[in-house]
């Protein structure tokens, strides 16, 4: 059968951003010959949702290869051309629960060598959590939002800070709030101003977002 | 046919509280002859979701009936046993929008004699309005927040408040948010401890909740 | 990574109730952790939706705990300022499926020191059972009405009981009624007033609902 | 264009239900050409869903015809063959504003010569309203009972009467009970044993079904 | 704490009909409890949604019980009193993956002393399959039809049948037809007069149903 | 502003089919501009979706246009280049009501000289229908089958007929089967080997779906 | 009553963007009322959803307003500190009937000073028309893409450009289309990376994502 | 019990197509009973959605079947009267985590002798994937074409080729795009014209459309 995968090599030229591989679905064989194909071409491999059991089996072949547990992501070679830039993204998510799409996140953006830091669990049940660090998340240059439950962490932030803001539902939660719909419509239903919204989940596209903004500045 | 409507005239003995009216699916005719046995037996009369036609032709009828136009509420009579109380009741409101929806509560509690404040336009996408009366809010004994669109408010006013909050989404927004729904996944998913929700637009519930908790102090 | 857990130790000074933990998306690591710095605030630690395997981890390292099955509740140490109150909760359940929601907001009142009864099984297709311990309930000043399926309990319980209703939908069922939703909705739209709702399957948030009531009688 | 409309009339000897006609999506050249055709083969004209408009058009060529306004039906001619039987039919309905669901199961069971009588407003909000009528109800051989809302009545007739129910949703209520969804599924997901369901708004189906246990025994 | 299970025993007295228990959301424990309780008031235990594990260790303590491992069903103990009747159900089924919900209706009427009969995989893609049962078919006075995908066969058996007919979806499919959700609407939509539906493979129901109309004759 | 409208006047070339200009959501202006442009190309105007109104203030301007009331659509000038095809297209219709949609798909035929015979009003609750023109339908090349409620004439179809099956859901109905979803997951479910599927309402689509066929074969 | 509207006004300072008022859910007296005390601060009146009715009542009072009816929005007076920028916004539309939603976002950002260029019906289904334009898009810094039914323009773009994406779904499409929530999802689940999205029809949503973007360079 | 699988053995008399046999919900059991019924007809047997385990035990007793564990399906037997044809069908896949289902397709296509060809991986986001096949794929007659996430590819592959296009969307992704519904959505929006689309993940079903379509030429 005709199964040569056609990875997106060109993808880097046209628009600046890599493609990254999807591994939830994909078989370890699938794996192993995409992370093969795409090393052969000096590009750097980058699987999100990985189980362990694929990584270790992807690890075994590449030693050098790094699997973040946390952020489900397993990362083999290096980025050829990082971007050189001072601008800086603040992850802000609403409990701990969500770390596995920020960390996803800052993975994503750390091997473009942009500076992330992370604001985990200032959930706005509490919202002097949330005032405690606004003065130093208002530092950074992007805003990436991640929250279960209600979402409503963005909308508060949204009212807050003039940075873009890039929202990522997270799927953390039980009943109407499962599954992550009820903080997506939360979010895109925003009262704030110009919150951008992304898939439930996506750190990763929230990344790519926030690496358009840094590119077009 | 056997057409005998038989409105709860026993609610009031049972549990304290009388029959609201949901004059939106009723016609004219059924109206006039509800509101007929209803005030024969010395009951008040508190039609809902009644509009200005309808209300008009009631009005040509019951000359002192009280039509609230901004609540779509119309009121004949008065009611027989007032509570005593010095319970005070704040309904908190995201937007104007809501208004509507907030009049409805406030309606229901001041037949039975219950002061209530109203704060509109106390979105969270401004926070500073709310900090601004969340002074004068704390005043209160039970808090109704009425928020369409992400209806984050709820989420907010229950991590900065002790008081019970009975929580109700409005219908306004667009897009995922239409109808209301946005907003009640956002209340029934919020992370603040305890806020319970009505059905979208439910002002009168929210009131009658209100009662049963004045009443049971 | 900056992966300091922000508890939040300020929710019992600003509205008097303590933060549950969330355990069915945290790693074992995460309990671990949070367990670890809420103790050393001398803060009871309360753990919901945590299963065998993660409890029996916990209870290696503080054998003092306490592991509610049923429950699927984990409690570390005492709650240090309990409730003075005469106030009493009745959690009335539609079917014994409905057990571990149930028991989840007996004990969240329990560390309180609120007294609590739970009648199991009284469901509305044998009325009768219901009939056979209203008088009993009618002796509660709260009432929390668990079930799933069609949820018509809170309704039936509605009509007959003056006192704050807190609606749990449960989720128990299949086809339509599978994950709580029937039940949700049927609670939502219930012909019977006042009646207030939490998200499927919140027996810790009605249980904070109650408080909120006892607290400020 | 080929546009002959095929009407069943070979229902009737098949399985001795006749067609109705839906008023709602036809237009009145429509309804006329297929009245002309019904009446011709000597077979009653049953319109459901039929607008005062589309009524009055057809009451100008068959003045004999008789349209049940709040029933929103018309009837054109005489059924030929009624059924000689005993059996009785009771509709029981939560809200007078369920009327116009209840009256077109009414309309349909009485063309065929069923004896029906209906009790219209008992809902399970004053349970008591039942109760005042469930020995009456009690004499009736099939029971059809039609609810919005939460369509709570359903059940709770299930767990009193042993006769065949069907239960009709009605399309009757706002927030998450508009359109009858939250009825529909109440009603499906019953814990009463043997309820059977029509779909929302479905008065003559629901006729329809009881015909066919009519028949039957 | 109080968790003494009130099983429905006045229901056969009430409604001549005996509570099902639901295995699937009990444990082991609560089916042993509930099932010691029932046989000492001389009813029979009728288990549906129970997998084999649990089936075994019911197995061990009550010998003479049966398990029907394709109804997913166990039963222990006699019906203290069948029915006497000559009334026949027929259960029509579209798919032999349907079977389970078949077997579950079949076992519930067999246990009241009803003769039963299955017509398996006569689905109306290979309409010739009905046809060539369909006399065999008419012979019976009750019709159950279970059938998922698209559920049209309630539609042409309605079409050609003139018993009562309760159709009950079965979640049975993928895409857009998983669950069963395409099934039930289809069938809640019938063209077909007078069929009367259950919840997403709600066999024991169909039975139930079945038994209401065989006493009301 | 920059408001050129970009109508696909290489689509014919590329794929041999015209675009249709959906009428619904466009102002008379957009259609006056749109209708301009395409006739200056010498292009055929083929409105869909299009109100009496709108086709009025057309006809004004283009006396030999065409508007076909019963399809909403309206047709100004002449295809320049028809097929020259002995296939020919059966429009099967499950309702009088579905007759728009056929009608729609129709027009879309003709003006490419395509033979096409609508078959009204042959749904499967009295399947003698069908049977009786069953033999006419199968003498055409490719079947479109147009049906609201349940749609199960597809499944029916599909088993009898061996040729291309076009299934469009249309949106007649109430309840459950209201919009057309019901139908359109019936279909989509069908246990029929090979129907295809268009979206609710678009017998344009239908139509250029058999073109394809035609042109392919 | 207590109506006093709080508009934000605050808001600008704090995040340099002004309030939108919603102009569909609002009443006339509610808009005079909001436009008044907004004009009072010298800030710029911008109303969006705004019929012609309202629209021309405003304009009797405010002269000078402009009511930009394919927009549906009103402006009036001018915003005291512009944006000066040399950011060039392009706003891609698939359709013409997406205009509104183009339209506000464009006036949204001209009042900023933001010059924006439209590129309307550059749909996927005939892609030579996005060729055609591809180069003069990529001209400019930020992209707002805004498409109904499928919404795969989004995609497309997001594969060919480089810069920052801001996707807008719109109601436009029928069936499975209708009210925008296919183009939503499609948007959200693009393949294309880091392609942000708001909610269906937030047009002045997507201007102010826009300017947080161009403010933050 | 009378459990004789009715399989339609005359589908390949009526429309030249056997049946699939649906591995997915039916027991090792029943998957043998059928087998053995099947070819004892000289009919193949083609089983999908079957797993290993199962896949495993039939092999055991048929070590001439081919188990396609990619595709999820085997085939024992010959299909005795393939197709002479020279028509040839592309299936085009928008990404490799389509693979399952594309294969499925191939394989249903190849027992009737039908030349087909695979294009993997060449999805929208880089469209000159796309570009660099589209000639080699318009050499084909017929096209399917399967794709999850927002499935863009059938609306492109359908404004650029002229043959017949059969959409199979596919259960690949997260969010909201999970299980399928964005790309069916997106699919059956498709502003190409004549864009025919099947059940989610439906493979066998588009290989018989296409059977239908090379049968009719």
């Amino acid at each position: 059968m005709n199964l040569d995968i056609r990875y997106d090599f060109g993808r880097r030229k046209r628009i600046g951003l890599i493609e990254a591989i999807w591994g939830q679905d994909k078989t370890i064989e699938q794996l192993k010959k995409v992370a093969k194909n795409v090393l052969e071409k000096n590009e750097i491999v980058f699987i999100t949702r990985i189980n362990e059991d694929k990584a270790e089996k992807l690890l075994e072949i590449y030693p050098n290869a790094n699997y973040y547990k946390e952020a489900n992501c397993l990362i083999i070679g290096e980025n050829p051309d990082k971007l050189v830039t001072k601008k800086k993204v603040a992850i802000v998510s609403g409990g701990s629960s969500d770390l596995n799409v920020s960390l996803e996140a800052k993975l994503a953006l750390n091997i473009y060598g942009v500076y992330v830091e992370t604001f985990i669990d200032v959930g706005v049940a509490g919202i002097h959590r949330l005032f405690s660090v606004i003065d130093e998340i208002n530092k950074y240059d992007i805003l990436i939002v991640c929250a279960g439950m209600e979402g409503a962490l963005a909308t508060v932030i949204g009212g807050l800070c003039s940075q873009p803001i890039i929202a990522v539902p997270v799927s953390v939660g039980y009943g109407v709030s499962k599954n992550g719909f009820a903080a997506l419509n939360s979010m895109l239903s925003s009262c704030s101003p110009g919150i951008t919204v992304m898939n439930i989940g996506n750190g990763f596209g929230a990344a790519m977002a926030a690496l358009r903004i840094i590119k077009s500045a």
